[in-house]
């Protein structure tokens, strides 16, 4: 590993721009980003993928490794990743710092603490609920209805038993009341630190943030409850940007971790911006597969933060191609070639999508060492077929060795095709029409069933003047539907969406469709139990 | 402000001994201890106080001071002291890193997330309530009794309204039951911090931590959940003491905070531990008044470490001795020599006491701007009287420059009167005979009344095999009984035991005399209100 100085050398950064945690991590200060904020910007390149298996795509080791690859091969190249949830670590084994020979490090810190960021947006987060419990109990003069409080708790761990609890019994303790806690990725704190701008930008979010209702039925906000600016000093390091390296000395800016369903799922704008300084290319990420991630990140964050997407790059892998295709999850690794075949179109509509957004693609076909010669050369030839560039990515085996295909195909596209990107539908039509238009577009549904609560909720959030904000599709990640089963290219289907809600402060309406989570919990054996850590603190177990 | 590098440098530490947290804090590195570990060690003394009035007495405040002093004066010193928490810094205006010209540095970080050693704290502790709630969710083989689980969850934030609530509703989130959260100092995870010696014995303490019982009536432990492993690797790097400086560039050693109630209260081992092989003079503190702080220092902390005491600094007031004598609490800035004649008794029988220990002690009186010229003066010919050195202390206005008189009595009586620290009782009588020696000898009360649960837990506690643990005594700081009102130096009362329960992790008995709150409630109008932070990140209205 190389000391963090050395790696922010690579990319010009000063050594008094670096707020060092340790050897090997560092925030990026602001002065760094008023010297540098008036160049002009890299390349931004996002990296999507199809729909996926239960197992994942590998969009995170390809992000890693073709930024590994573009270095090799001469293009000052900057990761933009978003960052690993600690609850998580300890039910499944298995970090978000990619893997095999494309991964960030030091992987365990990351993964752990890291710099702390997430520990500061669950404390933003409770203040602002403790103020809430607090305000009711010292005589509620903002007269809230303690039955209509929307803002939840919040705590980075999988605990299934704190979804729904009561909260404020005992004598003394408050008003009673119903509550739960989500985790932290799902706060609305993060999805609004990951779009805020500056300080600035990120009070006014926060102060915007609804945290219920009073009794005479009005909104009230965190900014009338006198929380936004001790909330702000709780953020005021977790906004800065975290740089930290790949296994081959890679700059990787890593911050900012918003749950891919609630919210937009993409790493921070302040990050983003400031690797656009950094990098002549800058490869980042978004959550899901091309339909939920890369609309997302296309019709919310780059719109928002006024950015300009210049290709992206769409991960396949012969056995989500299969699953896609109609073979069973526990036989993906054998040979099949009319499942692949079959699963060809879920490839080729999310090809089709990515042009809708005038954004140019290549695909990326992660390689598993079991995947066969002719199963491989059938993708890249419907590729060919389809007029999309292509390439083999062997990173999780060699590194950014592996990525060199991909890179240099990424190059030559960006050489050859110029991106004319938009959102996909104004912000100015009212909030039905731009769900239909996303279900119509991206996912190709034929229509839109709304129950009688999200048209309720639908009128309230236009009445109260936020039918302009762009909505934030809450889906399963395995369909272009709203049903987990239904796989390929399906036509014809009705999405259901079942409840519409407000990010105010995030600045997006959350349209749910199928039921979210926002609280894992842990399996059966967790994770937890198999880690192990010896008397000079190093760890094994994890990944 | 220096670079802590350069601090560092004061004690002969290391570049690569420190892990960086920013310019101005550092973690002390375990490769440090093993370089210093053979040295002989410094001289430590214990800042303590007579019993205070409900603003404090400066404890914190004359540790910092006396250090600079100390400094001042050529005796190489390093503080000692305890991590503040983050939650009541937003209830009431002023943090817990001294005031005026003796202050620890940079206050608002040290105030406010500091290295993170807290939030690490909150997840191992929280970590082990998830996985107790997934076992009995996954199929409770182990039979753990829902409604005898006695791991809370741990924030740190003052919630009131988090005291007591039920979890687990709704479908699928497994067994209601009534739980409830402590803030992080009140975690016993955080005893165990500051009490262990190196990671192995963390491990074994954690392993040891009593989460529940079974339904055939058995403790269950952390280590029975195969947790600890888990829980371990989540304080790896928080069991590393961390360096900060004072106002004047005297390094001190900043680590671990547990609540003086129900816990011991002092900071940690590790770290005072590590001070002794940096300093020649180390100056440390402890929670409460001499008849709690310097009891459990002296019974727990140093019987446990095997930490030899050389002196003890008794911090008094003018103020706290008016308060002691009888003043109310809004007069105490009226001269009133009735009053602090009667409240010398106090200050008296903390002197008589810390010579129960074999310590030698000095007399601090802290000055404040509106004390009379003859009201210390008799503070002082009294302590002449008793035969107790005693100084002026005027660091909050003039720094260490204020405390070089202190400093100068300090030294003498390190040269002139050697310690024979012993622990009042020994650990091999029963439960019982050890509270009744703390009342009698250090409290001077008649008698120890128990309630009958208070009774069936000391039974259950002795016959789990417990009974040789010290015992960490939970009273009112303002009182040498368990009366808040009865102050000065009180004698022939009963003090109530309400209830009896065992940390058996941290390796004590926690004896509750009154009630406890081990959660926080914010005020009517919480400091959090009128904080401000601007574009720059620069905060106003913390202190």
């Amino acid at each position: 590993m190389k000391p963090i100085m050395e790696v922010a050398g690579l990319i010009g950064v000063e050594e008094e721009e670096l707020e060092l945690y340790g050897r090997y991590k560092a925030k990026l200060s602001s002065s760094l980003w008023e010297r540098v904020k008036s160049r002009p910007n890299g390349k931004l390149v996002l990296v999507t993928a199809m729909n996926p298996t239960p197992a994942g795509e590998g969009k995170t080791l390809t992000t890693i490794g073709l930024a590994q690859a573009l270095n090799m091969i001469g293009h000052r190249t900057v990761a933009a990743l978003r960052e690993p949830s600690l609850g998580p670590c300890f039910g499944m084994k298995g970090g978000a710092t990619g893997s095999g020979r494309a991964q960030i490090i030091p992987a365990e810190d990351i993964n752990l603490h890291f710099t702390g960021d997430l520990h500061a947006i669950t404390s933003a987060h409770n203040l602002l609920a403790a103020m809430i419990d607090n305000h009711i109990y010292q005589g509620n003069t903002m007269r809230l209805d303690p039955q209509r409080i929307v803002w939840k708790r919040a705590m980075d761990m999988n605990d299934r038993s704190l979804r729904s609890i009561v909260t404020g019994l005992g004598d003394g303790n408050g008003a009673v009341r119903e509550g739960g806690f989500l985790i932290t990725t799902a706060s609305e704190v993060m999805a609004v630190l990951c779009l805020s701008e500056n300080i600035r930008d990120l009070k006014e979010r926060l102060g915007r943030i609804i945290i219920g209702y009073n009794q005479e039925g009005e909104a009230v906000t965190a900014s009338q409850l006198e929380a936004v600016e001790a909330m702000t000093i709780l953020l005021k390091d977790a906004i800065k940007p975290n740089l930290v390296q790949t296994l081959e000395g890679t700059p990787v800016i890593v911050h900012g971790g918003p749950f891919a369903n609630i919210a937009h799922g993409c790493s921070s704008v302040i990050g983003t911006r400031l690797a656009l300084k950094l990098g002549n290319i800058v490869v980042t990420e978004a959550g899901f597969g091309a339909d939920l991630g890369a609309e997302k990140f296309l019709d919310i964050k780059c719109r928002q933060a006024g950015l300009d997407p210049a290709a992206a790059v769409l991960v396949v892998t012969v056995k989500a191609l299969k699953y896609n295709g109609g073979a069973s999850k526990d036989k993906l690794h054998e040979p099949n070639m009319r499942a692949l075949v079959d699963g060809l179109a879920n490839m080729k509509r999310h090809v089709e999508n990515l042009k809708k957004f005038g954004v140019p693609a290549v695909v990326a076909v992660n390689h598993f060492a079991d995947d066969l010669p002719e199963e491989v050369e059938l993708v890249l030839a419907e590729c060919q077929a389809l007029h999309v560039p292509a390439a083999v990515s062997k990173v999780w085996a060699e590194g950014g060795a592996g990525g060199c295909e991909l890179a240099e195909a990424l190059i030559r596209l960006l050489a050859e095709e110029s991106s004319s990107y938009h959102p996909l539908y104004e912000l100015e039509t009212d909030i039905r029409s731009k769900i239909e238009t996303i279900v119509k577009e991206i996912y190709r549904g034929a229509e839109v069933s709304f129950t009688p609560a999200a048209l309720r909720s639908l009128g309230d959030i236009e009445r109260l003047g936020y039918g302009s904000l762009p909505v934030c599709m809450a889906k399963t990640q395995y369909s272009f539907s709203d049903q987990p089963r239904l796989l390929g290219a399906p036509e014809g289907f009705t999405v259901q969406v079942r409840e519409i809600s407000l990010s105010a402060g995030a600045g997006f309406v959350v349209v749910q469709t199928g039921s979210i989570m926002t609280m894992p919990g842990l399996p059966k054996s967790p994770a937890a139990e198999h880690m192990r850590i010896d008397e000079d603190g190093r760890i094994s177990g994890m990944f």
